[in-house]
């Protein structure tokens, strides 16, 4: 809690457990281990990529076993090469394979996403505007996720419905104009919480330009209609590009000028790490 | 519960909106769009694939508000080409729109999951070779994941450590053989649960057909080598290949004739498939 | 959900109940009222004042029971006189019985808080300031005691430690200076969160206005202090006053001009409004 | 649990934390406050008062960070003057600031209704009457508000609806008569649990005289009915005097001779004490 | 909770149907039923017995499946012969099967302590003694035992540690005598709740009559000595008898004039009632 | 969860605590004990029988006190003399006591389980059946009986519906065949789970027979029956029988050859083992 780890992580793996060992438990490793042996571990990240949630490969094992001896030998947001040691564990060989699975299969979603979010930052290094994640997240671990995205150097969109406004198209079908959502919305959250407005065209900027909004998103704007929008917008409130942007397009979007560029793609595709535990007994 | 889904995944839901939701609630919403506005909602496969959790977009809306009227318009497991309408949903606009990202979120996951199996089933078709998933599935998503593997075509692995036993050769640091390694198991579980074994090598498999194990896992062997292994095999216990099967690969895999092939890119990196909702003010 | 009411209202009731009720259930109504018996029961404003958590009434009777029937008959934020019936609910006496001690003690309690903003707010009638409440909540009652001080015509600040950065003295300690934290904070949450800093000073003030913040806290200053900053500040950034303040002092400090003053007070200590449910037998 | 604070304190102070927390966590203090950076802190009684929960701060403090070293300076139940430190941590600035407000606030809404209760208390000094409590309580916090006025030297009425038996005029409405009704709850809860009965009048209570009753509750008397009904019932059984109590009233009432005297506003309206927490940088 | 059943219930329900659906259901009935098949169930005492539970068999059904018809066909509390049917439920077959084991286990265990209850309390037919149940209950079932002891004519001792006080030997040993210990005990619980002894002997029997106790336990005690004991205490104080009871012995017990006798053999060791679920399909 | 206990214990260990404590905690104890007083307790089989459970009263412990010293004397599966002792236990006099009854309901409960298995598996001594558990479990407390069933030396059957199939006569009802609905069944669930199905004649085993089945259940068999059926059979799969199975019927039985002898009376009617905890002041 006192990490940038998001509080409800330890019920995360604690539900991945329940999953796991069910009522019976690790039933192979209770026939063939006997409980006094054990064994060194090696987490390691068989690809290369920039890692996120080597702590939580340690909260996994001591979720499992408190006495296990545990080193971690590199940092999130690293950048590493293929086969990186990332953590070491000692002890209760029954222990540590009990956790592998858990914890690997945490450590290597997490890290697959940094990773993939690492190579749109880089895609856009030089220019003003930041990565951003957005709310396409897998149900249940979004906080870890939205971790995962600022360990590879991304930043955060709003967490959820809750902690921002964000009047899309849909939120205008009972307005009677961009002005009034805002104003609507203004009213009910204060000046405590930003205020957001999607528009499609220049048109729609326009008005938006006009109201107390904190930031403009331009939905699925090609370079040449943004480029135009930075310069309407000229500075007087922020500006988000969005809508299908992939590494291949997000340099160009990224020279039009805007502030943010939001990537769904980062956490509801983006492939797992190759990540493995060798264990040699001792 | 009477229908196929797992039993948490109600729980999984009300975690979904928890996390979406959180204290405040949606904002933009509530601020926005009166209590009795109407619309109507139709969620979409943008993308042609696999389906997979369409009664999950129904469990979700009703979950937000069950006066809202479901129309379920294709079913688990179909093929849809793009920009098929799978659910048409009526009433209150702030409903539909607190609950679409849930709902998108889940449905777009598990049919990316179903689209990927269904892609590897296809790729093995004619041979009498079965696909099934791994234990490399998101924390706490488990079962709706290898529910989504079934609406593809495939077939579950074990659920967890709890209800089979796999020896892989971690396991047998511990034991004096393979034989000791199958019998401990066992004697644990009796004959209510399948016994598996991996092996590496001819050698190790000659070991494994003399013990009471149901399956044997060929880990990371080549076709040539799972040829010689179904050939030493005869038919005397069942088969699974095992180890980075790709697309590319698993054709010529199935045709050594193993009689399963367990591919973890299924649930740990599989893309999700691209959907939608469309909404029309009524 | 789809209401003002915070996600987590049911469980707060479901626990009140539980505390209530323990194992035994309540035994006095168990032993003296036949599970037919019929009664019509009146929800009462014994005292005037602010109403909120009128729903919140209907929610606790129907979790008891569904099949009772309930009128809403005044609304959250309606002002009331004395003796004012806001709910009519009929149906199994047994149940009424055992719903109405925390139904009241929610609505006494919300209604208590919506009154006392509602005082404050009236107090600054006329000017520009708006009325927040704080972090001084009651620990598990906290989204619903913001819910009220709404009810009463305040403005909610920041939900928690989450959903808005607020620099204090205490947490210059480690930072080089006010333009570091503030920097700091801006580069940990990016532009889609608030960032507000306090001040004690004018020298401090001074600083402040040199940097990303969205809002400054002048704490415990004067009614003549405040001014000054005010006019220091210059509309540049949002100004909130908090410290200490009263019913006494609030419209002193609302002429200074500041945006918004925030009331501790009106959370952790303001009395609950006196409530009770008559019933007759039908 | 081997204390006298309740079983669920710790879920109380968890749930306290995540709505203070939420998914993000404390970002201010994540932001500006490096992890290495060590304090000490003093919780502060500002306002002279009675003390109930003072080791709660220390659960607080541990339950983030289990390193702090917390001392604990005063004692529940302890009447303090303004300004008396109650507990003294030390350790990590982070952990102390993300604690700083649950621990603030449970401790200074318990300490304001043990200050309460004392008032009561000494109010009626030298008479026979204890002061007692009732179920107008925060929902979820009855059983820590129930130690704290134990802490300010009042006693416990029962828990809630399922320890003990009170029947009021409204359950009266299906029974014959009062000692129809008492006989009732006799036959449901047998003697291991307590008998009362409410009466409003004399009348009423010569009835009450002639059942198994352990205790009648005297509502809303003079005292000069309560020293007529204290006459009748001549130590025949416990009598409790209740409705509408307050600081001015209190002594008259003792004076007549009731054993047990109920304040509701000691849960429901006492406001809390004034506490602090004053940070040193180490 | 407006019936008689605890409110923990429904969560007991709840768990017994996670641990026996686990993650993937019921496959055998998912596989071989088709969803669409409709059934009538009638569920059957199989023994003659004292019912208890036949609310829950409804309870577990429709939490399975709320379309269910569900007929309640013979009450809690009555005394069947074998193949009694006591509930008939009609639909889907699916729904009838899954449900079936979670609810006969629950009606079967309760009908057996009821049916237990039924004839110690017909044992002591004709004499004053009430039968009652102790705190040697199964773990998670104590509400729903004690309600079924209570469906078999017995009455509830205490429901825990919480709600009476019951000072045995093992509480001496920090007293300065048995006087001292009630005083203690007395001065914390106040006169809202019962406060019982337990003396071996005649002697501490006289100690026990010398303080503000409203029960003595009279522990392992012969007939003889209890009708010593029940002599000396005269009518005083309630008398409890309890050690080791059994059907043989209960007669003579009750014969020497004990007010309560308690028998943890209730609940600890009864034998189920043989009951059953009969399938037809429709 | 690295020892042979279900992953759940714990969670069932503090509900037992939660039902015993309430939310006033151990009265008596508070009141009579001092924080301070020590003592050693000793936990005692009073009658000889197999042990379960016996770490399950160091969880107790430690759950309620984890300064407590524990010590554990004698082993799950142990055969014990009456009043053996199993673990010592010092330290709190308040924690020992508090702790007692949970932990002697819990052990007393297992190895009352673990010594009727132990019978059945004695009785069938020197034949080649295999003793197994059913579904007739305590309701939230299945898998630790299974662990107990296992400490008497049986095997576990299925733990629920979830992780074997059993094919009943209720499952035909919908079903061409057995043929069919095995078919079904091995569709469904594939080759990683047993597939069970059950038979009550020999012409209704010729049919299992020509199937997939893994095992045959033979219901309700006389010894004549279960033997020509068993010859039928001649080991091609295997065997259980089930049905109103006693100690002293289960020898005839075994003797016939049969692979494994269900027995539904271990979990749903064994009486507990008297055990119980002394206490001496240190």
């Amino acid at each position: 809690m006192t990490s940038d780890l998001p509080l409800g992580t330890i019920d995360i793996i604690a539900r991945a457990y329940e999953e796991d060992l069910g009522q019976r438990g690790d039933v192979t490793t209770l026939a063939t281990i006997p409980g006094s042996h054990q064994s060194v571990a090696h987490f390691v990240a068989r690809a290369e990529g920039c890692l996120a949630g080597v702590t939580l490969i340690e909260m996994c094992l001591l979720h499992i076993d408190d006495t296990l001896t545990v080193e971690i030998l590199a940092d999130d947001g690293a950048l590493v090469d293929a086969n990186t040691v990332v953590v070491r564990a000692s002890g209760s060989t029954r222990s540590l394979l009990i956790a592998e699975r858990v914890a690997l299969n945490l450590f290597g979603r997490l890290s697959g996403i940094a990773t993939a979010t690492r190579a749109f930052v880089d895609a856009v290094a030089g220019t003003d505007a930041t990565i951003t994640d957005t709310r396409k997240t897998t149900p249940g671990l979004r906080a870890l996720e939205k971790f995962a995205v600022r360990m590879g150097g991304g930043m955060n969109h709003r967490m959820g419905l809750y902690d921002a406004v964000l009047i899309k198209d849909n939120h205008l079908v009972a307005s009677a104009s961009i002005q009034d959502a805002v104003k609507e919305a203004r009213d009910l959250v204060g000046t405590d919480m930003v205020v957001e407005v999607e528009v499609d065209t220049l048109d729609q900027l326009k008005l938006a330009l006009n109201t107390s909004a904190d930031t403009v998103l331009l939905d699925n704007m090609t370079p040449t209609e943004l480029s135009a929008a930075v310069a309407m917008v000229n500075g007087t409130i922020r500006t988000e590009a969005s809508g299908g942007v992939t590494l291949e397009t997000v340099r160009a979007i990224a020279e039009t000028g805007v502030d943010t560029i939001s990537v769904g793609w980062l956490t509801h595709s983006a492939p797992s790490l190759d990540v493995a535990m060798d264990l040699t007994s001792t």
